[in-house]
This record gives structure tokens, C-alpha cells and sequence, in this order.
């Protein structure tokens, strides 16, 4: 049991950051990545949608043979984990819970904002997730939808980033918000602009690396945690292999060689 | 057959932009519009998952006894029009052609600007028609990845539409071209920036005018145009139906009543 891999799934590239927190915080573990490219993005779909490409992809890597499927996308974290967790026999980790906690621990005064694309924030899982572990707290929330295709293109760090981070944050200003979650696995590339944007005291909470915590503890009760060498690393994708390849490698360097195409029937 | 509507078919609400000017043109015609929000955006996907998708609604088309079907998006028109045509047995018009033709006739100097998809750039579909209907023109193309989901959210007109639009265009700056083809039926809505970016001197080609105008002579060499009073106005999507409502309300006016959900399996 110990020796299969940890399943994770994305919409499409953003996952990769939770990729590499799992890869820092569990180099003895075997992963395998999935991104669903042929329907991405799911920020945009509706719950039905996103809960079908959901369950599929998680049957794929059930039969995969996985010991744990981590859900790295905030969007289907939000809507259809349920839905996951019934279709699947092995622990089912989310983004949405990870980030949450560490908000709320994080946070002094208790106020806190959350960017995401339109179904997550449309979704409430932030705000209900904090507030059943805080009750108390003011949360503010925005959705984001072009940070993802700017993400995508490569203009994370320009002015144009500036300009459209600046015009979607405008809310937060005079909102006394210390502390602000990334509510989507491609937000953590714009940490800079963000920073400049808010200013350096609000603090940026980034789901990978909670997640690779919590996915740890988890697999640490059950006893399935693996520290040997030698692993593997496999990606799939539901369409445009070469294309993911070529982002996947600004994530994640040079070690990404092989990314095979798996059309997923939803 | 007279009767029978034209189908206008779109990855997402593009599209409508030539809905908008087939009803103007063809005042008497029945249309239905089908945008296949599931898989929305085409413009980022592999040829092989357009062809299917792009297949999947011209049956479903089909089968609501369409008498032609106007393929209303680049990207499938650049790479998916032959398996169409195969698929289904009404005349079906694609966006590419009477685009190619309106930019080839109005050029004085012969060098054209293409802006587009990265699909349909990287096809060469465009580039391709023009040099087959007049040898020696001088093309260049630039993928425009950014300008969809700008639109989409509506920031057509400010000044992330104009940094954004500068950067993509500053390519152009010194090629000496006098007309650029919208080659994405999203565009339309970003003439202003685009004449404020490129100078009044450009022609901007629209190729929605010009599919309406293709796609009258196609029916009357046929002899089925309609002309008859109290038209049909269907619309369907394949995900996201209310979501399609309040966007298409934006391109069309409050005349839009009701968007049908069908799932379309590709």
C-alpha cells in the first residue's frame, strides 16, 4: 500500500503548485498528476459540470491504483467534493480546508479576504469553512476570473498583472483585511504583484503548501506515509499533451519528461 | 425547407456577434444558436478535441432540422470545417473564407494583419486563404489569448483592454499593414481600443458582416431564403445556461427569453 501513488488532479496546470509542495514535503512518495485540459477552466462552469470532470478524473486515477487523492483545485474543492469522496474508496483531501485553517490561525485581527475564480467564490466554501472553525470572523470575498488566463499566458509579474490585480483588490482597500487567502492553485506566481498591491503587512495564505501538511498527516494516521527512493512521476493529461508539457516545465524545471494524453469520458 | 431555421454554432457567446448580423441581414429567417459552453474556450484546445467537439454540435444541430449551418467561430472554422462537412448533409459556412475575401479586396498596399486564437493561428487557416486567393500579400498573424477572456468579463473598453492590446499589437508597429482581420468573432467588441491602438488609418475586417453576406448568397443560389414575418429564435448551450442569459443579453438586447441545456457527448 505504501509503495502507490498519491493521486492529484487540477483542472489543468494550476495543481502543479501543490505538486511540488507534496514533491518538497514527501520526496519518498510516488505521484501521479492529472489535468483535466480538455474542460478546463472549471472557474467558470457550473457545479453539474465541474462535479462530472470531477468524478471522472477521480475513477481514472482510482483504477491507477492510488493511496490518497488530493484535489488540487479550488473550484472542484469547492463544489463537488462530496461527490468525490462517494466515488472513490481511498481519503479524499481538498484545498479549501488547509487554507482555511491556516487563515484563521494566521490572522491577528481576524479580518480576512479570499480571491478565486467565479464558481469558488460563488460557492461560499471559504466563508463557511472559516466560520465553522471561527466563528466571528469577517470575511470579504472577490472573484477573479482573468488572473488564470494571465497566469496562463505567462504575465504574472508586468504591468499588466499590476493593473488588473489592482482593479479586482480595490475592494479590499479600507477593508482592514491582515491576511489574504488564494483561493486557486494558479495565484501563488502572483505573490509579487499581490504584495505590491496590498502592501507587505498583509499576509498571503497559499493552500499548496497547507495541503502537503494536511496530506501528510493523514496518510501518518493511516500508516501509509513512504520515505523510500527512487520514485515515480507521472502526468496525464485529457488533452493537448505537448502543450502542458511546456508549462508544466516552467513549474516544475526540466525533470517533467513525459506527459501522456487520457481522454476522460464525462 | 424555406422554414426550416439556419443553425449558428459557437464555443461559447462570440458567436453572437454573427447571430447579430445574420438577423440583420436575413431579417426572415428562423435561427438557433448553440454555444458549447462546456468546453468553452476552443481557442487553447488540441485540433483532434475541436473536431470532435465541433462534430458533436453539428449533429445535434442536424438533428433540430437545420438547412445550413454557419460554423461562427474561428478556431473550429481554421480546424475542424472538413470533418464537419463530412458529418453532417446541409451546407455549412465557415467564418475563415468571407473574412479572407473581405481583407484581400480591401487592402490597397496588400499587407494584412490577422489577429486570432492561438489555434487559429498556429492552423495557418487564414494565412493559407488569403495567399490562394491573391498571391503575394504580405501576412502577419498574432495570437491574441488574452482578448477572450477579457470580453468575457466584460473589460472591453478601458485601460486594461488598451495595455493589454498595445502589447499584443506592438508587433505590428512599422509592418506597414493597412488592415487586420478580427479573427475571432469575440473581437468586434474591442474595435475602439483597437482603433486607438493601431490608428484610424487601419481597416478593421469584422468577419460577421461578411458570413451573413456569404451565407444569404448560399441559400438563395439554393433558392431556400426565408422572408416570412414571426421568426424562431432558439438558443441552446451545453453548460451554464443562465450564466449564457445574461451575456447574451449584453450582445443581443432583452429580446433573448430562454437558454436550453444540452448535453452534447464529444
Amino acid at each position: 500500500m505504501r509503495d502507490r501513488p498519491i493521486g492529484v488532479f487540477d483542472s489543468g496546470v494550476g495543481g502543479l503548485t501543490v505538486f511540488k509542495a507534496l514533491e518538497e514535503r514527501l520526496p519518498g512518495e510516488n505521484l501521479v498528476y492529472f489535468g483535466d485540459t480538455a474542460h478546463v477552466p472549471y472557474g467558470s462552469k457550473s457545479p453539474k459540470a465541474v462535479a462530472r470532470y470531477s468524478v471522472a478524473v477521480a475513477r481514472f486515477l482510482a483504477r491507477r491504483g492510488i493511496k490518497a487523492l488530493v484535489v488540487a483545485c479550488n473550484t472542484s474543492s469547492a463544489l463537488a467534493l462530496p461527490q468525490i469522496r462517494q466515488a472513490v474508496a481511498v481519503p479524499v483531501i481538498g484545498v479549501i480546508a488547509p487554507g482555511a485553517r491556516a487563515a484563521a490561525e494566521a490572522s491577528p485581527s481576524g479580518r480576512i479576504g479570499i480571491i478565486g475564480t467565479e464558481a469558488t467564490i460563488a460557492s461560499g466554501a471559504y466563508t463557511r469553512e472559516l466560520s465553522r472553525r471561527k466563528p466571528g470572523l469577517r470575511v470579504m470575498a472577490k472573484a477573479c476570473p482573468l488572473f488564470v488566463p494571465l497566469i496562463e499566458e505567462g504575465w504574472w509579474s508586468d504591468d499588466v498583472a499590476w493593473l488588473v490585480a489592482r482593479r479586482y483588490l480595490k475592494d479590499f482597500h479600507g477593508s482592514g483585511i491582515d491576511t489574504l487567502i488564494l483561493g486557486c492553485t494558479h495565484y501563488p506566481l502572483l505573490k509579487p504583484v499581490l504584495r505590491r498591491v496590498l502592501g507587505a503587512k498583509v499576509l498571503l495564505i497559499d493552500s499548496a503548501e497547507e495541503t502537503a501538511r494536511e496530506t501528510e498527516r493523514h496518510l501518518a494516521g493511516l500508516g501509509r506515509l513512504r520515505s523510500g527512493r527512487g520514485v515515480r512521476r507521472d502526468f496525464y493529461v485529457s488533452d493537448g499533451p505537448d502543450r502542458f508539457l511546456g508549462l508544466a516545465r516552467r513549474f516544475l524545471g526540466s525533470g517533467v519528461k513525459r506527459v501522456r494524453l487520457e481522454q476522460i469520458d464525462a
